[in-house]
This record gives structure tokens, C-alpha cells and sequence, in this order.
């Protein structure tokens, strides 16, 4: 990384089965207009209930991606 | 939300298999006694551990509602 | 708990599949040095994302173990 | 203060006008079923947007009332 | 704790003695009308002056009990 | 929200009026160049002091918008 | 900014009508002793209630100052 | 508090026997050049280690006092 | 402290007594393993409570210690 | 800055000489696509170790920017 | 440390050049008014760009200083 | 990392000179009885004062380092 300069930007996925899919689903929206995703941090996890159980799962990351030269 | 107060309460569900599924019980068990749950937040993710491996997780979390009218 | 001293360690446990396998495999790798393992308590979800999808996920947790008398 | 015991409960209030209406919307809907409300702490202030601009401003508040001797 | 779910509210005790003596003083009156009452974790310590001496402390805290089944 | 993926970016507005006032001209300047802007949330309130009174304040918040599919 | 030291005080200013007149309450104290007063910084927006209303704001706040040369 | 604007002013006190006398050594200094000391608010509790055991106790805190009018 | 590095281990010591007396047990148990611990800092007080009152306090906290040259 | 509406972007920029030089790398980068750039703010100095030495320095930080009118 | 009270002030020094140089330049400013002075807290870096660079660094600290007896 | 389990370890570390000299520092002491560290993380900047200006930097960084299979 030692020459790189990287930028974040910060998503909220969703999913209705789990956690790890909210934030695949949102690495998978920045992936189509950015290249060189790298890494990414979880920062909320959160979600919205209808009749007394999780209709879905709310991720908010933020995801770093290496500025192009 | 516009016209609406909503409480929150602080609950911890714990369970043996996920995350997700401790989330689910703590839900459960609130909407038992309370109606208009609206969302959760989650606050911290625990266990206990035992032999060497998690015996179960315990994750706290708010749970939002809306107030009757 | 009343009478022991407890001590707590920071691990990093990784996974491709799920929040949950990698803090069990941070917890499995402190179990093969460190008995009496009581409790975990996760500090920081994090993960690399290749090909624009998540490779593996990273999990920071403290684990808290009693000290021998 | 120095006999009593206080609660304090969380709750959101929402207002299309200002913070401090939202503020005054959910202490006005604790004073239904609670007394002796004494003070608040405002712990959040966030809001929705439609056609781009506020719709209405939601701020969370912890809400401390003296319980009943 | 592996099959329950907790709530967990929050107190303000005060006592003119020590920190000690307003978590028990907090405790003992979530006990009155509350079972099951399981662990605490302290929030913030403070307090009032008179006369450039501490006249009584204030320690908020969160009390943990499980739901009854 | 079930089936989006959401994006945040951090805004500062200013005003000489209110808090309210600041928030509305952030919100007004992101919604001349992004569609689908959701909701917010405050992160700080400060502001400029001249001749002993406040200038303006400055609010900075997080804007959440519906990325397009 | 770039010859100066700045110092900065922790006020905290009460209004019946608004957040924002609490804060220019809070300035206008330090007016009258200090020079130089740059900027503010809201730390925490609190108040108390009577009769089931609002009775005053409480906002506390830094205050920067650039010291006299 | 309606009328007035207090300031706070940040304190290290400490006690060779425990956390309530190093803040009441604080206060007590304080005391000796400010007068209408309010409240405080403890900000953390250190110490020094001699020997195996607690030498002193140091305890942070914020006095807040009302300014002359 | 210029010449030198320390190290942080982080305890949690507990006590049926007092805050500090946990504080005690904890530095205690950590003086059998480990020469020159210099200072600690407090990090959290929790405790269990049986019968409506504290059964014991559980106090976490850092111990730093000065690494041998 | 009365007028002005600002934004804010996370960068994480890295040095094999300096923290400082970590800061400038990143700044440099946003200056390529982004006209007025005014402040920065410091979020998390890290860095990657070879060797049993400081391999590079990573720095992130928020750099908030005027939008154009 | 055990029998002295401190003060801790908040304040912000610059420099052109580097990080440390702002604190010094922080801590001699201090000097000129406090003796005693005994340690400082670094709270926060950031600092003004201009063409694209950083044009000074601002640091805030907390510094320490015993009280006169 | 996807293999491996981590441990991270807390550290202080001085200099006369500057930061980035206590991070080395730091390093090079935890190099001597430790294999494959790799990365750090700083937490808190601080330093002693003498005589007006700052005598040395204290820097506490987190240090991972992979365990050994």
C-alpha cells in the first residue's frame, strides 16, 4: 500500500437472510461503477421489523478503493 | 414517521448458531408484550465461551416503537 | 466471577464464510495456549473485498480468560 | 436530587418544523403516562428528506424522571 | 444465559456517602418492582457542590434482568 | 429499503440563522447534482463568533441517497 | 490561523425559547471578560422539563479564542 | 439554571485511599479561588502503582460553576 | 518515562466490597508475574447483583508496566 | 464560509518518511480532480511493519472541499 | 503526583512545518502565563490546505499543570 | 490474512525527537521478543513538559502480529 492513495466512501447494504449478505449486497452496487475495492469496515448494523421479526437486515460499511494513477 | 413518538428499549437475545438468530430472539420476546416494533439497532455482539469454542452469542441491541395514540 | 482475576487479550480472527467462523477461529487459535477461555466480545468487523466481492472477512475481538491461581 | 432514584427512558421525537418542536412532541407524549419528568439529554438528530429538502427532523432523547418513593 | 432474553434499564442513584452507596441505592429500588435482576454496568459518575464540598453523588447506570418466560 | 443499496456523503452547510437553516442548505446543494436523497443525520453543530455573537453556525451532516439501479 | 494559538472554554448556556439562543447566551457571557472569540463548538444539547414541558435549554459548548500576543 | 451561564473547568485530583477523597481534594482546590461550584462530572479514574499495589488514586473531572452575574 | 517502552495488559479484577478494592485484587494478581507495573487506567465497572443488591463489583482496567532492556 | 455549502471526502494516504508526508501524499491526489480544497482533518494514523521497523505510514483523513455554485 | 491538584486547558497550536512543531509552539504559549506545566494530551490534528497543500497544521491539546499551593 | 489468526498487543513508547521516532521505538522493543509483526495502530499522543517545552512524546499504538502455526 506503500504508494497508493486510497479513497473511502461509505454504503448501506440490505438483505433479508443475513448480515454477511447485506454487505456483499452493497460491495457488489459499488463494484460496478469502481475498480480496485479493497477493503471495507463495518459501521452500523441495524434493520427494519414487521410482525414482531426481522423483515431485513441494514448494513451501513465504508469501502476503500485505490485512486487511479 | 412524521406524526409519531416512538420509544426505544435496550434487550439482549442470545443464541447458540448466529448472530442473526440471537437478534431474532430478542425481537421475539418483545414483541410478545409490545406492539408497532419498528427497528432495531444493534449496540455490541458478546458470547461465552466454553471448551474452546463459543457456546453461544449475546448481542444487545434498541428496539424502536411506535407510541399508541 | 466474585473471587478470580481476569484477563483479556485482543485477537483477529479471519474467515471466508461468516462473521460467526471467524471468531471461531480466533477463539480456537487462543484455546491451544491459553485454558480457561470465559468470554468474547467483539470489537471491529472489517474484511478484503477481491474481484468486487468479499474475500474474507476479519473480525477484532477481545477474549477474556481466567488467571490460574 | 440526593434521596431519589431516577429513570431514564429513550425516546424519538418528530417535528416538520424544528428540532426543539420534536424535542417538545416527545417529552409532551412521556407526560401521558409518566410524572415527575425532570430533564432531558439529546442523544441523536437526524431527519427524512423528500423532493430535496427536510420533511421532518426525528432527535432521540433520553428522558430522566424521578420514580415514585 | 443461553436461552434467555434480557432487558436492560437505565437508573440514576445518588447517596451522600460514596459511588458504592448510590449503585445500591439504584439497585434497590429497580428491586422493588423488578425480578431477575442480573448485572449492572456503570454509565457515568457525578455529582452536586455545596459549600465547595460533594453534597451527594449521581451514578447512572444500566440494570440487566431477564424476561420473565 | 429491502432491496437497495443506499450511499452517505458528508455535507457542511452554514447559515446566519439557525441550526435548521444550515442543515436545509446543505440539503438544497447536494439535491441540485443526486437524485434519490433519503434522509440525514447531524455529526457536529459549530460556527463562526465576530463581535461577540455568532456569525453563522456550520452543520455538518450525512446525506443517504438510493443509488440508481 | 497559522501564527496563532488558540485557547478554547468549555460554557454552557440556558434559554426558555431555543438551542440557538442558548448558545448566543453562552457567547455573550464570555464577551464580556474575553477578546478575540473565534468559534464554537456544540458539545451537548440537554435541558429540564416542568410540567410535562420543556421548562429551559441547556447547551454546553467550547469556545475558542485566539490569546492576546 | 434558566438565567444563568456556567463554565467548566477540567481537574486532576488525587488520594492515596480512594476515588471519592481525590475528588474531594479537587473540589476542595477549586474552592479556594472560585465561588458557586455546581456540579461535576467525573472524566476518568487512573492511578500510580508502587510496589505491587495502588499507590494513589488520580481522578479527572469537569467542576462546572455558575459565573458572576 | 523518556528512555523507555511499557506495555498495556488489560484485567479485570473483582470485589465484594468496593470499586477499589477490585481495583486492588486485580493489580495484586498481576504483580505475581510481572515487575515494574507503573500506572493503570480505569476502563469500565460493571457487577453482578443477586437478591436486589451488588453481589460483587467488576472493575476492567489497563496495567502499564515498564518491558525489561 | 457563510455562503458556501462544503463537502467532506475520507482519503487514506501513506508515507515511508512521515505522518505528515502521508497527509500531503493524499492531499495531493484530491488536488488532481477537486478544485478548493480548504480543511483536513486527521481520522486514524497507522502503518505496516516489515522487518521489525515502520514499513510506511498510512494516514486517513476527511478533506472537506466548497462546492462549486 | 499524590499530593498536588491539577488543571487541565484546552488549546491549539499551529505550525507551518510539522505536528510537533504546533504542539511546542502550543506548550510556549502556555508558558508565558503558567508555570508548572507538566504534560500534555494530544486531542486532535487537522489543518488548512491552500493550492492543493497544506499550508499549516493546527493541533489541539489538553496541558497539565499543577496547581500553586 | 485469510489464514491466520492475529494477536494485538498495547504499547508505549517515547522520544525525544518526534512521534514517528516513539512508534519506532516502540516497534523495535516489541521486534526483540516477537515474530511477524505486522501492523500497528496509534492510539493516543501525549508527553511530559519540562521547563516549557515538551521534554519527550509518548505514543501508545496497538501492534498485531501473526501467531505461529
Amino acid at each position: 500500500m506503500s504508494d497508493h492513495v486510497y479513497k473511502k466512501i461509505e454504503l448501506t447494504g440490505s438483505s433479508k437472510t443475513s448480515v454477511e449478505d447485506a454487505i456483499q449486497n452493497a460491495i457488489a452496487a459499488a463494484a460496478k461503477s469502481l475498480q480496485h475495492l479493497d477493503w471495507f469496515e463495518v459501521l452500523e448494523v441495524r434493520g427494519d421489523i414487521s410482525n414482531g421479526a426481522v423483515d431485513h437486515y441494514q448494513v451501513s460499511l465504508k469501502v476503500g478503493f485505490r485512486l487511479n494513477d
